[in-house]
């Protein structure tokens, strides 16, 4: 079985915006065992985008579009695809029913182009879209599948990764490609390569490692005739792997780093809070992205100017005038004071330079001091950072997860 | 002027890696004044490769194939390019002889594959690639143009950008396409549409609206003998919508909205401060991403329990144990207090429930309640957003700095 995908944006072919959905999708195939052959991209114009689908149609038996879905007069991948398919487009009326009360709901303002989203090419059902306006569309026809999917990244994403992708996998009947992924932290990926090198030579199933900022992920991937067989093949390689690297893998899947502390904290009835100066909210932001986050973080100060980390924090001025806001002593002080003022468990400090130039000590772009603070103390690490002033950031908000979780650890119950 | 671009690769196909040589291509011919219409990828393979050229033939005047151009078995552009000409391969002997002084002078084994890259299609010449061993190709014939370009970054973004921009240009007698992106905010994608519709229907310059998560981007785009006379062109237009759109045009091009509030305040030498609960440091996050936001942004608490709300925040007891912590009486002290504490100008508070599931006090997901604080006083917003959690939390933050920004031009300096 073959697909051809097809991206429909002229924001695409001007090269305004770099197609990161169509990758995305591609390797949604392979998963599944379908062999992409083939990918186009055409602009927001009906007769183009009609002969694409026509062009994918001949030479593929599953055609995959990408963008175009929305209420606008350029958004035409729906009228392509009837057309490519011979069919007409009809009003849903529970879903044009769904779109009113959706903006209803949020205040929005109905315009009437908003109804075509509730269209379908006859021969197609929807596919939900609960993080947009626009549902997808599997359409079947002839011994032919198209499918659509709208463009934005937030509704793309988890129509691509759920609905479609279990359509698809189901579609090639036979064999599954299945795949776990062990997450990894505090550990390059050539030293991660090197600890497990002789468990990559296997073919089935492999393992192949991927390097992401500041963390690892390992592939471990089986094909077999079925989910629960291939799960089984996983299983002792990924207990291999585990003896092997300890600690370090942190998660499986898609568990974020954040997301194990938060368990932790939880599985123990403690806390945490925050002290941020450098990541002005970042690391905030990614332990309450979590779920249930609220039962172990309690929150913390954005200390980023020097007043506040005073005036809010109480760092004492001493420590601020003799070492300067960006030094182990200040980070060690933020830390305890974030601990003392929320009265939590653990709390976690950062204080550096984020770039792009030296700060106003002459501190270095990249120059990051992160502090724990802990039932049985603090510690302070200084890390030096390399990339852009969000790069630093980024990597500063990691690292500063990646101590926390080690300190839980060894603190213990 | 039409022209096609064709990236060969089985990695590009399987989603392996990312297509950024495409848009640049993309970007070269509009600058040109050459309209890209379609775009193929195709994995390497040569009847694929064949087919795909020929079709690219028939609609384009200029093809441009990108990759395959190297000496493994693999590279097969050069091949297919000859065939869909109906070309033969012929060895150029000085290409071939620079082949094999280079390989001597960098000590590199000659492996007589390597010889491949001394040939060309008949009907073609060769474009000298300083920083790799494979030559670029421009073949006319017929009325067509195919060039060919080599993979690697560090060889096809000079030849790119070099070489071929230059015979491109020439090409075209001088057009360029040149765009300029406004950036709207506090305004849904179909009503910036329905207010400036009249706009959208002119053919130079275009305009084209763009949503994202937040926002909408209107692209005015112009086609002209010269980048001045483009700019000259998209002037009227971009002053047209101004007027129509007023303040919710928040910045032009690349310019974020919290750029474009941290300028404000830099300006008026006033600062702002945040008091986060359900964004958990998420606004703080994006207004500290501004280089240069230490002038503007002091910081504030994360008041994510309800004990830091009333303890390190200041909110009085009474409002939360009458109101509870996601009601508008709420957001208003939370605001108040950043500002009080932090001794800020503005100050923005966001309180709400992001999911998964109804809080506490039955307060449905998705409900926010925005403050903001101004030297005039406070107002909150109640907003009902949608989507993923993540969802809820970005829009929540888009929308304070909506708000904040508005806040800002009512009371003005």
């Amino acid at each position: 079985m073959t697909a051809e995908i097809v991206s429909v944006g002229t924001e695409l072919l001007l090269g305004q915006i770099v197609d990161t959905h169509a990758p995305t999708m591609a390797r949604i195939l392979a998963d599944c065992g379908i062999a992409c052959t083939h990918r186009q991209t055409v602009g927001d114009n009906l007769p183009r985008a009609v002969a694409a689908l026509n062009d994918a149609l001949r030479r593929a038996d599953v055609v995959i579009t990408i963008g175009g879905l929305g209420p606008t007069q350029d958004d035409l991948t729906r009228e392509a695809i009837a057309e490519a398919l011979g069919d007409t487009l009809e009003s849903v009326p529970e879903e044009l029913e769904k779109l009113r009360k959706l903006f209803a709901l949020r205040k929005f303002h109905w315009v009437e182009t908003n109804a075509r989203q509730a269209m379908k090419p006859t021969s197609g059902r929807m596919i939900d879209n609960p993080n947009g306006t626009a549902p997808g569309l599997i359409c079947e026809k002839d011994g032919k599948v198209v499918i659509a999917l709208p463009g934005p990244r937030n509704e793309f994403d988890p129509m691509a990764g759920g609905a479609v992708r279990e359509f698809l996998c189901r579609l090639e009947g036979g064999q599954v490609i299945h795949s776990r992924i062990l997450r990894i932290c505090g550990m390059g990926e050539s030293l991660v390569e090197e600890k497990i090198r002789p468990l990559m030579e296997g073919l089935n199933p492999t393992v192949a490692p991927y390097a992401h900022p500041g963390e690892v992920h390992l592939r471990i991937t089986a094909r077999a005739a079925s989910r629960e067989i291939a799960d089984r093949m996983i299983e002792p390689v990924e207990q291999k792997i585990r003896a092997i690297l300890g600690d370090h893998v942190y998660g499986a899947d898609t568990t974020s780093l954040e997301e194990a502390i938060i368990d932790i904290l939880r599985e123990r009835d403690q806390n945490v809070s925050v002290a941020e100066s450098i990541t002005g909210g970042l690391l905030g932001s990614r332990l309450t992205s979590v779920a249930g986050s609220g039962d172990a973080f309690l929150g913390g100060v954005i200390s980023y100017a020097v007043s506040v980390k005073e005036a809010v924090l109480g760092v004492p001025h001493e420590v601020l005038e003799r070492f300067g806001p960006v030094s182990p002593e200040c980070a060690e002080e933020m830390a305890l004071a974030a601990k003392r003022i929320t009265g939590s468990d653990y709390a976690v400090s950062l204080t550096g330079n984020a770039g792009p130039t030296s700060d106003a000590d002459g501190k270095p772009v990249g120059l990051v001091y992160i502090a724990v603070a802990s039932p049985r103390g603090v510690t302070v690490e200084e890390v030096g950072l390399g990339g852009s002033r969000d790069d630093i950031r980024t990597r500063a908000a990691f690292t500063a997860l990646t101590n926390l979780r080690s300190e839980l650890l060894s603190v213990g119950v």
